[in-house]
This record gives structure tokens, C-alpha cells and sequence, in this order.
């Protein structure tokens, strides 16, 4: 594992798009796993930058590595956000966008192997340790991409958010080993505690992504408010 | 994970053999972990065979992952079935092995990356689910390279064979997903059922091969007994 | 480059048949590209004993690296000749056969990128230095996959076996620099001195084969007749 | 291949540092191979400020591919180049620094071996077609580091510059063929017309640039001034 440590959210915003560009250019068909939410806007506004318009991408292909379905909506919440935040003004092409959906998640790992693998993963960090979908409660480290039904019981349950029955899919624990570059972005305090856990803490389904000090080559990429609670 | 199932012992250590041959021709240094104990035994007759005397494989490296040091001998137990059963006979030179020991355990992980990391590891599987030196009751998944004193209430502690306060240092779970391909061996019936849990169970500390399903490059080959619980 | 001297044509064989079986048994999509000819036959002699009806390598597929069509036949030379030699006796299924003919050669560069490369390649050496169809006389070094018409000016040109104006496809040299591990098998007194050139001499578009001293995984197997000339 | 083409200096400056980053922030020891010159000056005005006393980089150790000796200097122009340009404001540790010297050369491919190779390596290219110290005249492709002596008949001899007898050490073609990631970078108009030879035409020792063609891995970055006598 290799920790960067930066001075604020546009410098690890920088940073991790250096990471992917990095990837980008290099002399083969690159396969990418994207991240939505939140921490990465500013890394999708600098890559957008780079890329829009360019001929110079062509090489890259672009996957969500979870989905979660909207009722009349054609397309689902996390290949929405990446097509607002990024495909969609770096003007990427559709037959380099490969959307992951309830329809076809049970081929994913198969499909994936079939190009060469995953080159890079963008993942973010939730509160709760969840990383892609693998939350607290219903996560099991042996899972390739797998589809997760909300019962209601769960601690990360949101009555006003969402109902019982629902259901999302993901990728799971043994398919993001397979990536064969890791990239972890964190910013803020709010999540410096969960950050320690992650990192230094005892491996458990219970923290999700505690799995990632498993990966043979992950960088994380911080903000110093979210390395604070870090040994220095 | 790609498992291949052989009708016997001597074709399990054949295919076995034909992997770690197929590493040693690369044109580069190639660095391999190997095991002691039985399993392995005819994998280095077969071997012994194609490497004796032979100046083709000057550029393979051999490194032990774990080691039970023997209190009045100059080195420990693993390094000395690996001299008795493979490195002696095939006559490998002696600046092409690289010993574990209880005074070089803790810079292991920083000499594997130094020389470029494993490129393979052959492992076998214990009866209770251990691999390498990682046991029931004393393996933590986040673990590098560490050290294991004895306390005597382990659930493996024998006494006619063990003393309480003895140690002995093994490459941890962290260390061993670094490695590049792994191949695990394993034959026999009473082996059949650890095989299945390792294989299809939870990811669990309490058996700690269970966290190889999460090894992006992982070969199991078993014999037809030890596959015997497998689902067809 | 690494060169293996095995004392004879079974050795040489046995070692190519393991080199291939220890990328065959990655647990990934493996892509192979091996040569017809007569120096492989005893090396597909024992690949088929190891995989035929076994199900441990659906997860190889097979690729033909240059072709002459026949007229009046279904299939060129190449791949018929695999056809007889592995990959019918070998039992291999169909969908993971992946003919190169003078139809689809144009984009036989972008099919293997899209599918992750090629991971090996076995080829052998013609008396007059070629590999593949790169022939004396026709290969530029900076080619990808491309077509050769006979004119009848060339050097290896056999009236009674070829006519003017047939033509062939095969990989071309920046294509077999872009596969991971090349396995280079010659036998025989007969190519002593050519194996000697390409190997050590000068690297020249006239000896087309010498651009392979430049690939930065060439493993060379030879017999002790074909390895004569070279420096002891 | 793979050409980006920027607007301008900075643009490419900037593309070459965030390759470069991409690299360094890799989980492991990454090995760079860096040149001298005027062409990456803004890359490494770049590189110095992200790399500027952060302690995120320690795993990443430097070397230079070639090196001439200054009569009475400790140590040679491309180092002394580096050291002013890069690694002495970029404050590296004397400990991540490998030169290249005339004392050293015959062990570098070997040295470079044991560290797990180089994984990416940034270079110029020449008005006259060279790249590192492979210059027209004196380039045999199938070279690996090796040492020149200058005779004064050489097409690059500067009588005011040069003396005859002076040597210089450089990475041959081999040795550069090895580099896992190869970034080319040309700017400015009257290296147009060398571009279009070097990356379109006949791969010659005349032009010895024109051999990247056949690297695996190769990512040319030019300023539209230097890639203008390309085809669109």
C-alpha cells in the first residue's frame, strides 16, 4: 500500500487524476472503473480538461463497478452521475462506455476478463467502510459482482431514501482484487476515523473495505484532514 | 481461480512442476517461494531432473516463506527439507538462495521488492486450513512478514512435538497476495472437505487459506481426492 | 534472451510443451499463438496428452500467426495444419479457436489488443532466417499484420510449390514484439549457422529473424546440433 | 505506439509529468530512467513541485541511460544535468540515485535486472534521428549498454565541442527494448521532419530512434510543431 498525503481536496484531486492520466496514455487498450459520488468531481473536472475533444483517448474504455436501477429511468444512478460528471463533456465516445446494470452484473467478471482485465479502479471511501456497493451487513469477501436486495434491516437502511425490495448490484471483494491498480480517494475529517480502520484496522466484512490492505498495489490518496487520525 | 483436478499424486506434481518451469524459462531474474513438507516431494524430483547440472535456470532465485528455527543448528527446518529435497540435489548455486530467518524476518517484505517481488509461490494446505506459517488462532489477515511465539493454547499445539515459547516467522496474508502467481497443491481425501471450505467457504481468520479466493492469480491443483467435496 | 541447449529433440519438446502448460494454467483468459511445421510436432504430441478432454483449459484460446490460403479450400495451410497436429486431437472447442485469414488479417492487431494481447507465442526458424511469414526479401521491420503477393523474384521462391501471384498474411514484426513471452524452438545441424546470425549477428531486414534479439522475453530452446555454432 | 499531440511546450510538459506521476505513485519500487537536456526542462519544473519534500515518492529510484565524462568533474554531464534540473531541488535521496558511469556500464543491464527492471523510462530524440547515446554511425541494434569511443569521422563530430579519443557510456537498443513503459517527448519545428523518419519510416541503424517502432509499450508526446510532417 503507498499513502499519498496531500494538502487539500485540489491537490489530492490532482494527484489522482495524474494516477489516471498516467494510465491513459499508455500504448494499449486501458480499461477503467470509475467511481460517482462526490469526492471525485474535481478529479473528473481537471480530467475533463485533458481529454475533451482530444483524439488523443480513443485507447480508453471507461466501467462503473456498481449500479443501483431508477424506476422509469432508463439508465441508473451511478452510470447517470459519471455521464454528467465526466463521459459526457470529455466527450467520450459510446463504444467506450461500458455500463454495468441489473441486466447483465452476472457476466461482468467474465466480460472483464475477456478485454484484458482492469487496468485502474477510482473508488471512494464511505463513513461507514463501504466501498462500490459492498456495505456493512452484506458483504462477503468471496463475492464476484453480485446483486445486493435491501431488506430494511440494515444499518445503513434510509427510510426516505429508499424502500424495501430494492435492489442494487456491485462488484465484489474478489473482483476488485483482480484490478490490477488500485486507486483510493478520501477527503475530510468527517471520515479520518474510518480511514484508520480501513487501513490499519483488523481485516472484517464488517468494515468492508478493510479488505483493500490485501491489494497488491493500492494508492490511497488523501487529504490531510482524512489522514489525520493516521500514525504519522 | 482456476482449479485443475489430476487423477493422482504424480500428475498433480507434474502439472505442478510444468508451472514452476514454465516461470524459470522467462529471460528475466525470477524469484520463487517454495514449500517444504510432503506434498511437494515428487515436484522436486520431477524438477531436480530438468534443472540438475543444467546452466539454463541461473537466473531463478529461491526464497522460503516461513521457517521454525532448531534450537543448536545453523538453520531452521523449512530451509533444510528445501536444501534436502530440491536446492542440494538440483546444485543450486548458493547466491541464489535466500534463506528466512528469525534475524531477517522483518526486511522480507522490503528485499522482495527490492529484487522486483515473487513472481511465483508454491504452497500447500494444512489440515486445519493453515498456509505457510499463517495458523488457526494466530493470523491476522493484515499481517506482513511477522513472528509467531508459542503459547501453548493454540488449537495446533502438540506437545510431544512442540515447546511453549518457541517461535518461528512466516510471510503473512499481505505478503503472500504480492505474489505474482500462486500455486497451491494439495492431495489426499483427509485433505477433501479443508479443501472445499478454503476454496467455496466465508473468508475467515479461523481458516486462513480462505483468503486466497481473493488472490487475483490463483492455481489450485488437487488430485482427484482432495477435490472430492468439491460441487461437480 | 534466454537460451536452453537440451541435449536432444524430445527434451527440447518436453521443455516448450512445459513453458506453454505454465501460462496454460494461469487462472486468467490465456492467449496463445503456436506455429505449424515440423518442429512443434512432438511438442503438440505431449500438450495433447496434458489437455485433451480435460476441462482445466477452457480458458486457453488458440491463434494462428500467419496463413496461406489454398484455393478451393475452406481453411489455409496454418491453421489446418494446427488443426491435425493439436487442436483436434487436443479436443479444442471451436469458440476458442481464432483463425487469421486473408479475410480478417487487417484487423488482426486490434482483435488481440481488445482482447488483452497475445501471452505467449511458439515459433520456429526457417534455414534462411525467417519467423513467421516474415521472409527474406519481404519484411519490413515496421509492420504490423500484413500481405505478401509472390512476385516469383524472390529468394525462396519454389516453382514447382508456389505461383506467382499467390499470396499469404501473417503477424509482422512490431505485432510479435508486442507479444509477452516468445518461445523460440530450433532443431538440427541444418540451422546451426542460422541460429548463430540471428542470435548473435548483426540485426538486418535480410535476416528478418534477428530482430528478435530485441524482444525482452525471447526464450530460446535448441537442440545440442542447432546450438553448435554458438559460443560455449 | 500511441502519439498524443499537444498544443504547445507546456501542454506536452505537462502530459510528461503526469505519466511520469502516474508511475511514481504506483505501490511499490518503481524504477525511472530519466534524461538530460533541453527538452524535459518544464517537465521536471513540474515534477519538482509535486515532488518537492513530500515523502510520497521514497519508492522511487532514479538512473540516467547515458553519460559522458568530464576530465577532472567527479562526475559526468547527464548526471551533473539531472542533479541540476531535478533531483537536487526535487531533494531525492542520494540513496534513490544510480549513475551511470564509465566504471559501471558493463553491470547496468545486470544491476537493472536485480531491481525488477526499469518500468519507465523518459527520452528525447535527436535532430540526427539518436535517442540516449545511440547516434547515427555508431548504433548497432543489437546492443545492450555499451561504451563509444569517439574517432572524429563520426557525422555528429563537432571538432569544437568534441575531442577525438573522448568515450562516452550509453543503454543500447536491447537494453531500452526492456524499459516497460518507453515516453518519447519532441517539441519544435525543426525536429518535424525526424519525427515523421523516426516514428513512419524504415527502422534503420542509420536512424536509430526509428527501432522504438517496435517497443511494445511506447508513448510519443509531441508539440504540433514537431508533429507536423505527420500524416493526419
Amino acid at each position: 500500500m503507498k499513502i499519498i498525503i496531500e494538502s487539500d481536496f485540489g491537490s489530492m484531486s490532482e494527484t489522482a487524476k495524474n494516477i489516471l492520466l498516467g494510465h491513459m496514455t499508455e500504448a494499449k487498450r486501458v480499461n477503467l472503473s470509475i467511481t460517482g459520488g462526490n469526492t471525485p468531481v474535481k478529479v473528473y473536472e481537471k480530467m475533463v480538461t485533458a481529454v475533451k475533444d482530444s483524439p488523443n483517448y480513443d485507447n480508453v474504455h471507461y466501467y462503473n463497478f456498481d449500479e443501483i436501477p431508477v424506476e422509469g429511468q432508463k439508465e441508473g444512478i451511478t452510470i447517470s452521475d459519471l455521464r454528467r460528471l465526466y463521459l459526457t463533456p470529455a466527450g467520450i465516445s459510446e463504444e467506450n462506455i461500458h455500463p454495468l446494470t441489473p441486466e447483465n452484473y452476472a457476466e461482468q467478471d467474465v466480460s472483464l476478463e475477456a478485454v484484458g482485465g482492469l487496468d485502474a479502479m477510482l473508488i471512494g471511501l464511505g463513513k461507514d467502510g463501504h466501498f462500490c456497493g459492498n456495505m456493512p451487513g452484506t458483504t462477503a469477501f468471496n463475492k464476484l459482482t453480485y446483486k445486493v436486495t435491501v431488506t430494511g434491516e440494515e444499518s445503513w437502511f434510509v427510510p426516505e431514501m429508499m424502500e424495501k425490495g430494492m435492489s442494487f448490484v456491485t462488484m465484489g471483494p474478489v473482483s476488485v482484487m483482480r484490478v490490477k491498480h488500485l486507486i483510493l480517494i478520501v477527503n475530510g475529517s468527517e471520515k479520518a476515523e474510518m480511514v484508520r480502520r480501513v487501513l490499519t484496522g483488523p481485516v472484517s466484512e464488517d468494515v468492508p473495505a478493510s479488505i483493500l490492505q490485501l491489494h497488491p498495489n493500492l494508492t490511497v490518496i488523501l487529504d490531510k484532514e482524512a489522514a489525520a487520525a493516521l500514525d504519522k
